[in-house]
């Protein structure tokens, strides 16, 4: 189990009827999502001069996703005071970011493998955020 | 003028049709208002033992409206590659979260003054949310 | 193996003598520590009026643990233009709020299992940021 | 008077001895810093094909820079549970950060002015790092 599993586990209070399955499913795809998109970004920014100048999008999506994932981990880590609103917006907007950012990502992978692994991590946390979103109802 | 207005004055690529006193004025708010969430919860968490019990959902949706408006603030402070539906997408999450908190806040406004404060920081980074998402389009 | 690992190996270019396994070692407690650390400053939100004002200190330290290993995931998660008098401070702050959070935090792990759980992976994390120091010489 | 300062007089417990100008200041520069770090790695990252690969650790230091400015503008606006051993290594470390990356934006300043801006904001955020650290003791 996962840190994430243990510390839902030890939640003091009640959690609700949500699926711990796919929260924390979705919080360690963030996280995972998060650390892809900073390497991601730092590995194109490390390509050749040839290469580089085509990269400037993959950097971008790549910083807005690593920070985009990064707080959603961290929205869905929080319990008290839930508002299933807020939970909803942040999951899609999370959801949207890696979609763009796997389908730039994609773009490189033939080239770059670092684009390869990010495009999958991104691909698995969008459909973690998508889970858990329809979980939510 | 602010840094993120000179630092917009400086930017060497076209940033299209933007309005960009909008723009400056959203990056500002997003980041005042994230620094008061986070002030504002370290506050309610130092508040008396008869007092912070009332005052968990507040301290939550702080550090959630902290973490919001922080990567908003960075998300349209980046132009390369700019992707509207996104830009849409966190400033639609950022203006929620900052009427929820702003509401929440407001709740505790007549007793603490720091709630009063942080709640009118949240008022304004949702209507420069508002504003600068209508003039996306 | 994780994904900072495989991102890891799919660098382009020179990483120079690094111990790559305890890099990612590093970078993967950081991701856990700030998740747990979020996660045990939000449980001991919702821990019951008896017990939250013992809580205060723990809240913030947690906070503080969260944020700090974020970005030191972030920092030793990039490797372009690499200068090691940054990395070896940031580690060193991370080991020292990990040090701070986890003594804190074990405070209370025997009445609180979230206290329990969060102070292991501070431990571990401390630990990972001090190998990763002494590996950088 | 900044939402900063504003936030830091209506904080409901005691301060200590703690020069108020000097962390307010320092809070607004950390804030500043971060976000025109973020906007000249953006900036750099749009300009020429012939100048982007001289960029490269200008991007990079900007990015480190705007992660652990906002990481210490959080920290230092949190007065619950005051540990002054972590607040000055936070300090220490955003302080190296900003001299480097100061440093490192210097050098492209002639040719790039958000380079001359953003490593302005650097120095004014080093320092005020600096003074505040004086005042811990």
């Amino acid at each position: 189990m996962t840190v994430a599993g243990e510390m839902l586990r030890t939640y003091p209070a009640d959690l609700g009827g949500i699926d711990r399955d796919a929260l924390v499913r979705c919080i360690d795809e963030c996280l995972s999502c998060a650390q892809a998109c900073t390497a991601c970004a730092d590995a194109c920014l490390s390509e050749s001069d040839d290469h580089l100048p085509m990269l400037r999008k993959c950097i971008r999506s790549c910083e807005d996703c690593a920070d985009i994932c990064s707080v959603t981990a961290r929205v869905v880590s929080r319990h008290t005071g839930y508002d299933a609103n807020i939970t909803r917006s942040v999951l899609q907007t999370c959801a949207a970011v890696c979609r763009a950012c796997g389908d730039e990502c994609e773009r490189h992978a033939a080239m770059h493998e670092h684009c390869r692994v990010c495009a999958e991590a991104c691909r698995r946390c969008q459909q973690a955020c998508e889970e858990l979103i329809n979980d939510l109802g």
